[in-house]
């Protein structure tokens, strides 16, 4: 908001963390250390950070399995911010395939090894119901993609060289629920 | 898959962690130690681990917004087998308003705060688009919501006895990139 510089005790009060946490977590992500009673310099700290996460590295992917989470999620409009694009979306149900979704085609599931290919795509998003996950990431696998987000509640058997994150919405809100007991 | 002992070099492979890791994060979850060369007594792990995770905490929760993510969530089949309940969803969609999605009532977001004290409702998902996020978030908390699972890529303003968990949907992805990035 117009600052130049923010100290980690206002950052530590905004994430409701100690300000020891947060310097230290910061320490290895920031190039410039923070001025006596300023604080980091804003915008060099955010490229840091951000650079940190990842925000300038791979920046395609593609969907497997455009339901009503696939569909949210290219509609997502978080991901334009740091430039994510999901290029397609794979799906089997005759009604999707060859529609677009908030401008991304659909493309028959069939097609899915000859995009990766073609477009040299690393990273495969999965929202397939359960029992589809293994054998769509397989086949990703097989035709080049190395990294999958996983959003089906389902332990994958991949190869050694793959990064997987599984998205485990029902875990997510186990946390919340038991901090919220914890302070009740 | 049928044994009754599992051993921290097992789970270690399954994922990919150093198995004295798997050891020490289940140190003070697990409430019976491992047996040499058996393991853990898998039953009894597993509850220890639902419980420390909150899997017999708070159960239900309602939904705002129900747009493509929040459709989503509310379908998620995951959250059965915990035991998760949304009890009902709230917009302010004149087309969603009065359906039912995946067996669950969509109401006009005007009876939301009634609804949540008459059911002492005290977690709030929050899928709304960005800008309305802090609005409804603010009058769920009035009507007594403790918790906010928060899908909107924005920071709430909350009072200090509100537990949150933000899910960056961009984040993750970002993390995910950046991982592949440190393997190729």
């Amino acid at each position: 908001a117009g600052r130049e510089y923010c100290s980690a005790t206002i950052l530590a009060e905004m994430v409701r963390e100690n300000p020891a946490v947060v310097k230290k977590d910061l320490q290895s992500v920031i190039s410039q250390p923070g001025k006596p009673k300023l604080g980091y310099e804003i915008k060099s700290a955010i490229r840091d950070i951000e650079e940190n996460l990842g925000y300038y590295t791979i920046k395609n992917a593609i969907l497997i399995g455009a339901g009503k989470l696939g569909q949210a999620l290219l509609g997502y409009v978080g991901f334009d911010k740091y430039g994510f694009n999901i290029l397609a979306g794979f799906d089997t149900n005759p009604e999707l395939v060859g529609k677009t979704i908030t401008d991304k085609n659909i493309y028959d599931i069939s097609k899915m090894q000859e995009y990766i290919k073609e477009n040299n795509i690393l990273i495969a998003i999965v929202t397939v119901p359960t029992k589809y996950a293994q054998e769509v990431t397989t086949k990703a696998i097989e035709a080049g993609v190395r990294a999958i987000w996983n959003f089906a509640p389902t332990h994958l058997e991949l190869p050694e060289n793959i990064v997987v994150r599984n998205e485990d919405m029902a875990a997510s809100l186990a946390i919340l629920s038991k901090e919220l007991k914890n302070k009740i």
